[in-house]
């Protein structure tokens, strides 16, 4: 098996895995800020700049963004859902931006209010407010494989936004299986398509493990050589033991089987459980993990038979 | 991705799911069997025999394979732990013999009372008496790759049993995860050892997803070549919901994303969530299948952001 020496694996815990929790207290979530940080980890998504009626979890992102000058060395970036929100991000000092464009229109409507072409106008002057500032710009392309509404995302509508993003000078791509329901073959088909269509922008993926293929789907992506993987610590992201759970790939698990596979992330896997810990303080509810669930991997137990 | 045309799916919800539950009654049991037949799965464990002491909940293993005979076309099989069990599954109608040899002596003196070598031993007289009543025999090989109280199983010690297994006259051989801490690279190359090991001899892998990465095991092994792999309706076996959750792979999960990535089990994955319904009702509790719990393949619901 042929796995790359580095995986770069971007935490977003704060932003994907909060959004849809009752708010946590700044001060809850700055400590786990603190503790994310501690693990190693290079790139952390912290929050997203949009309407507080929409995500009343994040409405704090202004007080976030303002609690990083204090760490260096970690990429922070954060998600915007248009233009205002660039600006915003950029004003609380937070340079590097997502921007999400749905690549099924049902989704983008429901998301973002618009359909996918007129979201995907708005890469230009996001890229332009982002890179005036110093920054960079991620475009992440949602419901790039499958809709909740449509069905399967026809790979053509995935390829004219990678097509606009391009054009318009974003710096790197993300897709993002949005509702945890692809699955490995289908993963690499588009990841090498996409590939193929921006050789020049690096490329990423963010899955969920709503169906439980999501770490499946972690190590077919790796397998085709992209090493930019989104994980949420502790799995956190939708309630775990209700139905239609769809927490993030857990950060945890994650770097579990990279280390055990040789595959260098710069993560401590001890500290991301500490985390997880600080984090299900902080949502006062378990976390999805399994790995988390078991007691951490060097802590086998003993209630098994063959 | 070199995926092959066909995995065969073992489902083992009735031994490996059940044999730590509080006992099902009997009728139940069946309902369950009836539902997994029904969901296309070729080849059944159906339960082990042996100690009712030490494993209550299958100690109507003798009842249970009574009621095999109204089935046609299923591989039906059961797991021993020495001579005397084979000869009672042999006496109860079940021929296809499945004899489990711990790799490791600690988990080995733990589960079966007697060193590895010991335990390696009978396989030769349990083959006999399989292959006497018109039947075959597997060897698997549990803790193959880690023990709970020995840590990292040194491969040498795995392929020591396969030796003795292939002189003894084996049929088949499986490696177990027993305490699910395996990831992708040892999944290979443990693999790929046994497979040179032994190369005119069926292997198949056991995964448990106590780590969530139970899946990506399980497309590592078809990735490298097995094409056997064990599941269980609704990830039944542990608690999901307790610290040590060990679950093995669910059978849903594993035929969702084969399904979708072109390879063929003949099994029906909506048949499989049913079974999953029936499985739930049986032992009383949720089940720990991520799939499940979504509501299904099919079904994908809108709780989510991009």
């Amino acid at each position: 098996m042929q796995l790359p020496p580095r995986v770069d694996v971007r935490e977003v815990g704060m932003r994907d895995g909060l959004q849809l929790e009752d708010p946590v207290p700044l001060e809850a979530k700055l400590e786990m800020l603190e503790a994310l940080v501690a693990t190693g980890v290079q790139r952390i998504e912290v929050t997203s700049f949009v309407s507080p009626k929409a995500v009343p979890a994040l409405a704090d992102a202004d007080q976030v963004a303002a609690a990083l000058g204090r760490y260096e060395g970690v990429h922070f970036s954060a998600l915007v859902a248009n233009l205002r929100g660039a600006q915003r991000a950029v004003d609380a000092g937070i340079p590097h931006l997502e921007y999400v464009v749905s690549a099924a229109d049902s989704h983008s409507r429901a998301n973002a209010g618009r359909p996918t072409s007129e979201a995907a106008e708005a890469i230009g002057a996001i890229a332009e407010v982002s890179h005036a500032a110093g920054g960079s710009l991620e475009v992440i392309i949602a419901t790039a494989w499958d809709c909740p509404f449509d069905g399967r995302t026809d790979p053509s509508r995935t390829l004219d936004v990678v097509a606009t993003a391009v054009a318009a000078g974003a710096d790197q791509l993300c897709l993002g299986d949005t509702i945890g329901t692809v699955t490995p073959r289908r993963t690499v088909d588009l990841l090498e398509a996409v590939r193929a269509a921006a050789p020049g922008l690096p490329l990423g993926a963010h899955f969920h493990d709503t169906r439980g293929t999501g770490q499946a789907n972690a190590l077919a992506a790796v397998l085709a050589g992209v090493t930019q993987l989104d994980a949420s610590v502790g799995g956190l992201g939708g309630c775990p033991f209700a139905p239609g759970a769809s927490g993030n790939i857990a950060t945890e698990e994650l770097v579990y089987w990279l280390d055990d596979s040789g595959v260098e992330t710069g993560i401590d896997l001890d500290l991301v459980l500490a985390a997880a810990a600080v984090t299900e303080r902080a949502v006062e509810h378990p976390l999805p993990s399994s790995l988390y669930r078991a007691g951490g991997a060097s802590r086998p137990r003993g209630e098994f038979r063959p």
